[in-house]
């Protein structure tokens, strides 16, 4: 079995441009985001879109549903591309939204997205009261139907809690941890090992804000971070999530951030001196990079068969576990 | 191969009651209608309501999407539930809704519900000026997904320019001759001539308003007018459309001829005098009493096969003609 090429999380500006260069990036699958603020209306509409590009490029993408779907890309030289939502307004109020998300193709949801949402509190709230009442029956709702529950944005009670609660492994699909850098997105020792120990994933993010020295880190210095967490939480919890958010215009970052819970302008993790997309380090520009990152991992002290989990057969091995029915 | 009993149109007031009664039956598989004049987030609702019932009697049914869940349902003694909408409302105005409507498991939409749509027109329109611009693009749609164009409440013209305009076969689910009863619901000879050439399918419906002396309409007429159309247009172009409303308050067929297009009531095939559902022929009742028409049948001289046609085999060769996506 060729060993898999997956980005646990890409919210790219899409085109046939994207599509190309993940295919000369030999990259098999892409968790991509298809909504972050919008009602299930707004997020089907988006669904729309990418039906409309999988009718269009037929031989570089298609929907992907399910781990298997990962060897159909290997096997048709072609990108599987996996729905994921960083905010639970897809589901607006109704539970039964989750099936019916996954039914359309939903892979994975956060249960926040910086902020308080109706099922946990997101990173950038002064209190983490952990997950609600309608929180923990969405998570069971989930699991019951093969939605992972990603916790990338959420903040560390929250995620503790959904990672006890669930009764699958979740994710973290794009985050680093808070030893190499702090952020408010990036994740405690505590996090990672309670991550690790459950089964969980965490898939390395190589937006700025989320690097030592930001878009200046080298590349050294992130494979060497990816060394240690594997130290910390086992080789065979951890993936690429490089959050790739290529050719976006600086106003989606702004919708991002602020979506339609305030008048005003929160700069997340920029600020008003550095408000929109910072750019990306030299080493990974586009899908075309994976093999930069999977090079210089040979010199970490990672063993090849590690590197290839990091890669991305964990990925693989995690998808095959989260994508089905329950029972 | 087991003969399969399919009905090509229930809108029941579902209950454990009913879906005890399919198994009583020996119904393998039921077009249900999940949806009238509701736009697509009310669909969606009540398709949530579908999947609290699949989940609630997983041993009696199950959701249906393509031919081979016919055999399924008869492997493991339960009906499959395949969904239809009644009226196009369900993709609001928009054409990419067709895909995701098939997405969610729709496999029979009608042009139109009476009056004109978006699509074409009704059959209780004055005039009936045919496929509309946005009709002729979302029958080409729904022929690339694998939706099947259901023009059983449709008027005449818009009803042979579908049989014309649609690449593959289409359905009148739920209707009978006009030659038998003239009612603007059922159809001239001209459309069942052109349908069975094409090889599309009439499902005979029970509704008393399209049944000769309606409610008293005796079971011998009934198998006589089936043996009569399979000499118009075929014995391998019918079967059962029952449009069996079992359990109905008189509330839901005010909904279905008012929906939300008049302050007034219009009372549809009923009348001021007689408003509400009228009672099934004694013959009739329920879905145990499929295999009272069966019986009758062998007395009008079709063969047995042609009456296992009738009674689903028709049916099991269309679905496996019409479900999966073109190419």
């Amino acid at each position: 079995m060729t060993p898999a090429r997956i980005d646990g999380l890409q919210y790219a500006n899409w085109s046939e441009k994207i599509f190309r260069q993940m295919r000369e990036g030999n990259v098999d699958a892409v968790h991509v985001t298809i909504t972050y603020h919008e009602n299930f209306r707004e997020t089907v509409l988006n669904i729309e879109q990418w039906n409309r590009w999988f009718e269009q490029y037929p031989d570089l993408i298609f929907q992907g549903h399910t781990a298997a779907d990962i060897q159909k890309a290997q096997d048709t030289g072609r990108t599987a591309i996996f729905f994921g939502s960083q905010n639970p307004s897809c589901i607006e109020d109704d539970i039964g939204l989750v099936e019916v998300m996954h039914t359309l193709g939903l892979r994975f949801m956060q249960l926040t997205y910086n902020n308080q949402s109706l099922l946990a509190t997101g990173c950038y709230e002064a209190d983490d009261t952990g997950l609600t009442r309608m929180g923990k029956e969405v998570v069971r709702e989930m699991n019951r139907v093969g939605m992972v529950v990603d916790m990338s944005h959420s903040g560390e009670r929250s995620t503790l809690e959904a990672i006890e609660h669930s009764s699958r492994p979740i994710a973290i699909t794009h985050a680093n941890p808070s030893f190499w850098h702090k952020a408010l997105r990036n994740k405690s020792d505590d996090v990672l090992r309670a991550l690790g120990s459950s089964g969980g994933m965490l898939g390395f993010s190589i937006y700025p804000h989320h690097l030592e020295d930001g878009s200046n880190c080298t590349l050294q210095s992130f494979c060497d971070m990816i060394a240690r967490t594997a130290d910390l939480m086992g080789p065979e919890n951890i993936g690429i999530g490089t959050d790739l958010c290529q050719d976006q215009p600086d106003s989606i970052v702004e919708w991002m951030r602020v979506g339609r819970w305030t008048k005003a302008i929160d700069y997340g993790e920029g600020s008003a001196s550095n408000p929109g997309f910072p750019p990306m380090p030299d080493w990974f520009q586009d899908n075309r990079h994976f093999g930069t990152i999977e090079h210089a991992l040979s010199a970490t002290g990672l063993s090849a068969s590690d590197i290839q989990g990091v890669m991305g057969e964990n990925w693989r091995r995690f998808f095959l576990n989260s994508f089905a029915a329950e029972g």
